[in-house]
C-alpha cells in the first residue's frame, strides 16, 4: 500500500454562487495529491511525462459529504491499495480537521506519446515491486 | 423520462498539456446540459435559485472513453430516467459525431437558503407529475 | 479592420461566492471570441496549431464595468483595428443587451514549435493583406 | 508600503495544450497572493466578507514574459505602494527562481452586501493608517 497526504487552502476562484466550493474544483486537488504521492515516493510525474509517458484519467467518482468553503484548509489523503494490473486505482479522502468532507476514486493507465496504452515506465514498476513485492 | 441534448465547442482553456481536454473540464459541460434540460422543460434554474432553492451535486461519476480535443463539437445528452425520491439522479452521454466519448452520472438534492435538505419547489414537483404521472 | 461577434451564456462554474462571474472567467470568453473571429475569416486556429504555429497571449488587460451573473447571455465583440507588426493587438467589448459590462485587450505573437517568435503563417499574412491592403 | 510573498506550485489543471500554463490560470494565483497579504497583515479576507464587505476586481492587467510550466514553483510578490483613495491598486511580480516570468496589476474597491461602493471596513482603515500614517 502506498499512502500520501497533501494540504491545500481553498481559493476564491474555486467557489461558486452557492457560496461553497464548486464541485468541479475538487478534481485539481485530487491531482495535486497524486503528484505529491509520486514525489513522496521518489518519482517525479513531470519527469515521467518528459520521458514520453502520460497517466490519463480513465474514470473519476466523487461523493460530496459536506461543503468546503473559501479559505478552508483541506487535507487530501490518497492511497494505492492494490498492486495495479491494467488500471491504477487510487482512493482519496478529503478532510477538514476531523470532518470527512468528501471521498473519491480515480482510475488511470499509462499511455505513450502516440496515445496508446503502454507498459508502465521502469521507475514505476520498481516502485510497485518495492511496495507490493517482486 | 425527461431527456435533453446540448452542444458545446471545446475551448482552448479546457485543454491541458496532454493536448486533450482536461478531465475536470467535462463537469461544467454536464452542468450546461442540466441547465438546458430544465430550460427546455420550462423551468429556469436561475429563477429556482432566486426563489431560495439550490440543487447541489451530491456525487459525480465520469468514465472517459476517448479524448476530446480543442475545437471539437461535443453533444451532451442528459436523462432523468426515474421519478426522483430523495435524490435526483441524472445520466449523461457525451458524443462527438457518432463516437461516444464519455458517460457520466450525477446525483442532486434540493436544499434551502440555510443549506438544509428541503422538499422540491412546486414547479419541479409539477414537472415530475407531468412526466412520471400524478 | 477585422471584426467579429460571439455569444456565450454564463455557466454556473464561472461564478464565485460574490454571486457574480469570477473575474478570471472572462478570459476564456475572449478566447472564444478570438477563435470565432479567425473561423469567420476563413482561418481555423486549430489547423494553424496543427501546422506548427501558436499564438500565445503576451499581455491582457480587462476593465470590469458591471457584474455578469449566472445564465446571462453575453455578446463579445473582438476587433483587430490595425495591421499587426510584431504584435497582434485585439480589442474587445462585452455587452449584455444594451449594457457594456467590460472592455478588454490582448496582445499576441506567433511562435513556432520550439517556442520561438516566428513570421506569421502564410494564410494569416494573406488575410491581413486582404483587410489592410497589400 | 505593504508587501507580501506567496508561493504556489503549478497544477496540471493550470496548463493548456501549448504545454505551458494557460494565461488565465495566473489570475487565481494573484488572488492567493492578495489573500496572503491580508492574512500576513493580520486581516482575514474571509472574515471581511463574513462581515458584509467584498473587494471585487475592477481591472486587471498581466504581462507574460516567460512561460511557466507544470510543477514549477512560482513566487508571487504583491505590493500596495500608495495609500488607496477610491481604488486600491496592487502590483505583482511573478518569479521562478531568479527569473521574472510575469508582472501584473489589479484595482479593487470595497462594496457592501447590496453591491454598492462603500467606505472600507474599520480594520482596513486602521491597517492603512499603520502603514501610510494617520
Amino acid at each position: 500500500m502506498i499512502e500520501s497526504k497533501s494540504e491545500i487552502r481553498v481559493r476564491y476562484a474555486e467557489t461558486d454562487m452557492m457560496r461553497v466550493v464548486y464541485h468541479g474544483s475538487y478534481l485539481p486537488w485530487l491531482e495535486v495529491a497524486r503528484t505529491d504521492m509520486f514525489r513522496n515516493s521518489g518519482l517525479s510525474y513531470r519527469k515521467l511525462e518528459d520521458s514520453g509517458f502520460s497517466l490519463p484519467v480513465l474514470s473519476i467518482a466523487v461523493k460530496y459529504l459536506r461543503p468546503a468553503v473559501y479559505d478552508d484548509v483541506i487535507e487530501i489523503s490518497v492511497c494505492l491499495k492494490e498492486r495495479p494490473r491494467l488500471r491504477i486505482k487510487l482512493e482519496y479522502e478529503l478532510t477538514r480537521g476531523d470532518e470527512l468532507i468528501a471521498t473519491a476514486s480515480t482510475e488511470h493507465t499509462f499511455i505513450d506519446k502516440s496515445g496508446h496504452p503502454t507498459r508502465p515506465p521502469h521507475d514505476f514498476t520498481e516502485l510497485m515491486a518495492k511496495h507490493f513485492g517482486g
